[in-house]
This record gives structure tokens, C-alpha cells and sequence, in this order.
């Protein structure tokens, strides 16, 4: 492990966390809502601590696998620690453990809250929720190797260990350009949204809220009935859009600006996803229309609403789900674990990789059928390597396995099992709202410490792909090879 | 496909189930409760199609895998269906769908239930549904397989398409040999079971029914109050005991009888089955002496058996555990999934393909820390094949999707989603009992015939571990290679 370039890169990390404080510290100040001091006060000690870890001189500057998942465990949960402090700090949230939370929720793009209500929290510190899903959503060390050339070091591995997927693609040979791209992609997008949210007469402070909820796929709102508040068909149609174009892989919209339309037309997972998305919300339209809503319109704009924000792992609402017929949140609860598509913005299980798991399976069948032909897996045409392929497999077990040991350490809090397992479910899949207690309209305060902070991690491990965090607890992991 | 083949195998089935008709036909003889024409005409009817089919002669003996599945899913499956009978001659069971559903819970070994009382039923008729527990635990053609020696073909693959588990192990080099072994073993420990259960003062019609019910991990019952109803601390113990026996691997036994100790010892999934048993009953006597059971003595006693009874996929129940704690609640969906041994009569995941995953899972952390190495998979010292590495994890995903897209189905009767996901869990694994209203206390009878086709179908996938039914539905399965 080479330590020293770890600990350089973990202080990088903390500057830019300072950095993207400074907006919501603008914020704080417009307002005037007593949360200033805890803005400067954060900033400081992030600065302070940032530049002495910065300063580290490293032997090499080479880092290897191991080095690139260590920077990105350590990395989110700093910054998920450090992320808590104004919450803290300007009393918002008095609990350590409740700050943590809400910090981890953030960042992690989940958008679950221990708040009961949100509309009488200081501007400042709901801007700093949203700015931290922004940063969240894309990544923070992807934005470091964007934005810092210095880093000379095979940053492809702290890359491969911050993209959600399993085939972390690069557009152009240059680990640093494909950064800089991804992110000049994210910050056009984001800015379209909050015009078009403008234009449908929001502020501009809600409308900046909304749009880094939406293109970080987190869900945050400063409103208590999140985009439901706003009552508006113009509103949920284009929260509803760009929610369902931020879980798009995003190399389809650099084959887009390549005007590589066929590689788009071609897409397997693009199909799927919006296949799904149109599936899903025709069965959710024919089991509510008629029982839960009067006319189809509203039942299409409420379905349609509700599908792209679990896909896609966001967690806005506009209607309560938790009241809609048992078939409806049963779609709703295999969309959690489904999630949007890999390279995306999106938690969950990825699209790609479940659409890799069904094709084993047909593979497997026809094994069974013609035992002495070799069948290869392919997606787009290409055939997928053996490694990859095991890799998703795993993947999905290790998925199922930590739902149902944190499932297992929630229910000692002896809440209703649909409550405690959709909780978890939605932390692991960074969505934010479950079932039950923890429906749209509810929320994650009455669970006890030890859960918080097991739903907590859970966020962590969904939005770093499981890998990363898992490292951290192997004791080989951490024996020293190299300097 | 060799066709012929396949018809004459599925004649000896049906010749099979209608020979081990004839004990119910004389107990319904014996107690003369009405339900004797039903089995005498069934018989009959069998025997008839069954001898026609028999009389079919193949151009070749020789069969190959699709022929081996083919015949196992469809044996299955009619067997389930012509089990049916007695229940609608006699008028036991008036609704067809009923009567199927009742069939295939005996045959798969489930033990689920559409009856709100069993009582009441004739003798006969209750015997039958034990019996055929008895038949499908080990399986019906293991069962032909060992007594018919005219089968000269290659059974291997009968036997590895209806055997559970991975790794499908002959304990010697001829596969009749290997069935006549299981079959002893099997009988061997019935019979046991039989005599301490006489022992405890049970008649010997109860003790035949609750040994059937036991051996096959079924857990049909002749009482409604399942093995509760005798409130016995003897007869709950003797049967926790016997139900942890046959949940273990048969080639335990095997080695047992040829005194091999040391293959015992270092049997790598007797020891997690036996500590999953050990720290399941521990956690759950934790949460629930001093809140349900008011003794330790009590608590262990009732904890123990479900346990027990649901890691083995038995089913009998002493409490209503639907009313235990939430975290107890959730132990128990956990052991659903998990299930017991491989090539034991229990259904579920089985413990192997657990300790396969985990162990690939420590592997691909591995590889993240030593990207070089060549890391494999043992299992009691042994490599295991990356082909059965891969299979075991292809089997996972299936098992998961076909819980997910049954219990979506299963929604649409608007029942609570426990009731739903645990009536699913609860058939795929061959269970019977799940929670809320498919608990302890509560069955199956309200469920729409659609539900009850999909739930029985579940058990049928579950008992046969998936792959023979779904090639079932795959069309190239049936394309004509070779007659």
C-alpha cells in the first residue's frame, strides 16, 4: 500500500469538500439564518486539515488497485463525517449520530432523512444537503481528477473504484479527460433542468435545490412533500424527464456528442431501462386507475412520477405509494433493487447487470440442451469476458447478502418487517423513501442508533458498488507490500 | 430428444405412484370413511396409463441430459396431477385447482396447505398426502432408479436432474446401487423415527404420518394444531432431532456406515448447518425468553424445533411464530432462503451453495488485493470446479428472480406484502408455513386459483431446483436432435 499518496489524496479530497461548502456559506450569508459560523467554522478546519494532509510528501506516486479502492473507502467516509459538521455545528441537527446520517445520506445520493420536517431548517444547510447529492453523484474523486492534473498516478483505479457498473468505461485513453468530460456532461445537464425549472415559475434557490436532488439522483427537497408540494403537472413532467435522463449510462451521451446514434439505437441496456420504465408504469396505471385515482391522466402522471424516481434511485414523491395497491409497491419494491443504469448517476443493482444475469441464465440452460457447444455472454455484440461475468454474479450475491444482514441488525428495533426491510433496502440503493413507516411520507428518526448508523453504512457500501467498503474490514488488506 | 424413452420412464412413474397408493387404499379400507372407491378408481386409472406407456418400445435406451430432465419435470408434474385424484374422487378437496395445489405441496415435499381443517378428513385421504411426501422427498425416480434394474440406461442424469444440490455424488460407480443406498438409509431412519415416536405414546397412524411428514421434511400433519396438538416436550424433541437428521447431507450417513469418521468431521457444510442451527436458536431464545416464553427452559424448547423445522424446510410448527419478535421473525424468513443441506430430503438454497458464495465473494476481494494471483474455490479440501462455481452462482440469481416474479404475481390479490413474499419464500423453498396469513395458524385457501397455480408451480420449481422446469418452457428444448 502506498500510504503516503493515500493520505495525499484523502487531503485532496477534504479541500474540495471545503470548496463545495462555500457556495452554501454564500447562502448561509444572503439569509441570515444563524448558520453562518458553522459554515466558516467547517471550512476552516476542513481547509486546515486538507492542505497538512496535502502537503505529505508521497515516495512514488504510483498507486495500484488496492491504493485506488482505499482512497475512495476512506475518502466517503471522511467526507461523510466531515460533510456532518454544519449540521451539527449550527444546531440544525443536534445528534451526532442523526447528522452522520443525514451527512452519509447526502453524499451518498440517497436522500433518506432523520428530519421530521425540513421547511423551517436555515437555507444554508438545506443548500449544503443538495450540494453535497451534487457532489455525491458523480463522485468526489472523479471531480479530483478533473480538476487536478497533478495527480499523475494511475488514477484509473480510483475511477474503476467510484463508477457504479460493472464495466467502467473510458471515452478517450486519458483517465483525467474522460473525468472532465463526464463532468462537463453532468454540470450542461444540471444547468438545462434548473432553466427549464425556472421557466415553470420555481425560485431559483428551489430550483437549484431540485435540480442537484435530480441529477445526483439523491432526493432531497426543502419541502416537506418534496415535488408534491408544488402541485404541478409542468413541474413532475420535467422532474420526471431529467430524473429518467440522469439514470441513462453516460457514455450515451458522449456517443450522442459524438452524433454516434447508432451506437445509441444498438444500446441493450437503454432499451432495457426504458423498456422497464414503460412496463412498469402500464402495469402501475392498471392496478391504481380506478382505485386510487379517478381519471387515467392523473393516473399516468402520478405512475410515470413515481417509476422514474425509484429506477432511477432518486426518491422524490409526489403522491404516497405506500397507500397504492400491493401489486403497485411490489414493482416499486423490485425497482429499488433494480436501480437505473451502471455508468449512471443511479444505486441500485444496475440495469447491465441484470440483464447480464438473465442472459447466464439462458446460457445455462442451454448447457443443459447442448452440453458440448461453448456459449459466450454478449452485450452490444460483444461477447463479455468470463471474469466480468463472474464478477456480476458475485456482485449480485454480495447485493442480497448485506440487504439481509443489515435487514437482520434493523429488526432488533422490532418495527413491521416491510418498514425495516424496505429501509434497508432503499439506504443499499441510495433511493431514500421505502415502505411503511419509512414511506413517502414518513421518515427515518425513530430507528435507534445502531440502525442509523448500519443504515448509514449501507448507503456508503450502495453507492461504492459494496468493494470498497468491504476492503476496509479485510485485515489482509491493509498488510503492507509497498511503500 | 429420445422420446420414447422418455414415455416409457413416465409409464414406470405412473405404475410407481399408483403401488404406493395401495397403503392408503387399505387404511381407507381399514377405517371405511367414504374414501375408498376414490383410491381403488385412481389406482386402477393409473395402472392402466401407467402399463400403456410402460409398453413403448425405444428404438435405443440411451439417454442423454435433456432426456434425463425432461423426464424428471414432467414425472413431477404428472405425478402431482394424478396425485390429485383421490382428493376430488372422494370429495375431500371439491375445487380441482385445490386438489393440485394440495398434491404438489405433498410431492415437493412443501407441506403447505389449502385446508382450514384437516380433522375432519377421512384417514385414508390423509395418509395419501403423507405418503406422497414420503415418495417426493427422496424422489420418485431415485426410487425407480433403485428398484428397477431393467432401466439399463444412463440414470446418472435422472438422478442429477431430481437430486438437490451442486454436486451431484454417487457413492459408488453404479448409479442403481447408489439409489438402493439412499433408499435404505432412508427407510432405515423412518423406521426409526416410527419407533421413538411409538415410544412417546403416538398411535402408529400418527407416527407413520409425522415420520412421512419428518423424513421428507414435508410437514404435513394430521392435526390441525400440527405437532403442537401433543403439547409433548418427548415428541418435540424426537422430532427436532429427526427433522436436523434428515436435513443433513445423505453421503454423512454413507461415510457413517463405512465408519469413515474423519470425512465427517471435516465436512465443511454439516459444521455451518449445525452452527446455523446453533446461533439461529440462540438469538432467537435471546429475543424471546422474557417477552414470549416466560422460562428459558420454554424458550428453547419452542425456539429450537422452529429452528429446526424451518431450516430443514420442514414446516411443523409447535408455536403461532408469527407472533414472535420482529427480529426473530426475520432469523426465520433468513433460514426460508437458506434452507438445509445439500442431498438431504430439505429444500431451500441449501447450506453448500451458501458457503460456495461466500467463499467466492472472500475470492473476489482477493483478487482486488492480489490482482496476480490465481485465487480458487475449496470445498473439504477440494478445488471446485469453476463451472460448478458459476453454476452455483447462475442457480442464486434464479432463485431470487423466480421468488421476484412470482411474488409480483402474487400481489395482485392485494394481500399484505409479508403474506405475499412469505407464501412465495415459503412454496419455492418447500416449507408450508410462512407469516401473516400464511403463518403458523393461518393456509393457503385464500388465495385466488391463479395465485395457487403460480405457488404450486413454485414448489414443483423449488423441489427440482429450477432448471428442469424452466427447460420446460425454453423452445429449443424441444427440438428434435435424435430419436
Amino acid at each position: 500500500m502506498n500510504y503516503r499518496m493515500i493520505f495525499k489524496s484523502l487531503g485532496s479530497v477534504l479541500c474540495v469538500e471545503a470548496a463545495c461548502m462555500v457556495p452554501s456559506l454564500l447562502i448561509s450569508f444572503i439569509y441570515w439564518q444563524g448558520d453562518t459560523v458553522a459554515f466558516l467554522v467547517s471550512i476552516i478546519l476542513l481547509t486546515f486539515l486538507g492542505l497538512g494532509l496535502c502537503s505529505i510528501k508521497p515516495v512514488t506516486s504510483d498507486i495500484y488497485a488496492r491504493d485506488g479502492f482505499a482512497i475512495v473507502a476512506l475518502g466517503w467516509l471522511l467526507v461523510s463525517i466531515f460533510g456532518a459538521l454544519p449540521f451539527l455545528i449550527s444546531g440544525a441537527i443536534p445528534s451526532v449520530m442523526d447528522a452522520l446520517f443525514e451527512s452519509a445520506s447526502a453524499f451518498s445520493t440517497t436522500g433518506a432523512s432523520i428530519l421530521r420536517e425540513v421547511e423551517g431548517l436555515p437555507k444554508g444547510i438545506l443548500f449544503w444537503r443538495s450540494s453535497a447529492h451534487w457532489m455525491g453523484g458523480m463522485g468526489v474523486l472523479i471531480l479530483i481528477i478533473a480538476v487536478l492534473p497533478s495527480v499523475k498516478a494511475n488514477t484509473f483505479y480510483i475511477m474503476k473504484a467510484e463508477t457504479p457498473g460493472p464495466v467502467p468505461e473510458k471515452f478517450v485513453p486519458k483517465v483525467g479527460q474522460t473525468a472532465k468530460i463526464l463532468y462537463i456532461i453532468y454540470i450542461a445537464m444540471t444547468v438545462m433542468e434548473v432553466i427549464f425549472l425556472l421557466a415553470g415559475g420555481m425560485s431559483l434557490y428551489d430550483s437549484l435545490i431540485h435540480a442537484f436532488g435530480t441529477a445526483s439522483t439523491g432526493g432531497f427537497s426543502n419541502r416537506n412533500a418534496s415535488i408534491g408540494a408544488y402541485n404541478s403537472i409542468y413541474i413532475d413532467a420535467v422532474i420526471t424527464i431529467f430524473m429518467l435522463l440522469f439514470g441513462v449510462n453516460f457514455t450515451v451521451y458522449y456517443a450522442l456528442l459524438k452524433f454516434n446514434v447508432k451506437s445509441i439505437l444498438q444500446d441493450e441496456e437503454l432499451k432495457f431501462y426504458i423498456g422497464t420504465v414503460i412496463v412498469a408504469t402500464i402495469l402501475i396505471v392498471l392496478n391504481t386507475y380506478g382505485t386510487i385515482f379517478q381519471t387515467i391522466g392523473e393516473a399516468i402522471r402520478y405512475s410515470s412520477f413515481q417509476v422514474s424516481s425509484i429506477i432511477t434511485t432518486t426518491g422524490f414523491s409526489t403522491a404516497d405509494f405506500a397507500l397504492w395497491p400491493i401489486f403497485s409497491q411490489c414493482i416499486l419494491v423490485f425497482l429499488m433493487f433494480l436501480g437505473a443504469s451502471a455508468g449512471s448517476t443511479g444505486g441500485g443493482l444496475k440495469c447491465l447487470r441484470i440483464i447480464l444475469l438473465f442472459k447466464i441464465i439462458k446460457r445455462e440452460i442451454m448447457k443443459i440442451i447442448h452440453p458440448r457447444s461453448v456459449q459466450t455472454v454478449k452485450i452490444n455484440g460483444r461477447v463479455v469476458d468470463e471474469e466480468i461475468l463472474s464478477g456480476v454474479m458475485a456482485y449480485f450475491f454480495a447485493y442480497i447478502a448485506i440487504f439481509a444482514s443489515a435487514t437482520i441488525v434493523v429488526s432488533l428495533d422490532n418495527k413491521d418487517m416491510i418498514s425495516t426491510a424496505t429501509a434497508v433496502a432503499s439506504c443499499l440503493s441510495n433511493i431514500g423513501p421505502g415502505l411503511g413507516a419509512v414511506g413517502p411520507t414518513g421518515n427515518y428518526a425513530d430507528f435507534s442508533d445502531i440502525s442509523k448508523a448500519v443504515l448509514s453504512l449501507c448507503m456508503i457500501i450502495g453507492r461504492l458498488e459494496i468493494y470498497p467498503i468491504l476492503l476496509l474490514f479485510t485485515p489482509t488488506f491493509w498488510k503492507r507490500v509497498n511503500i
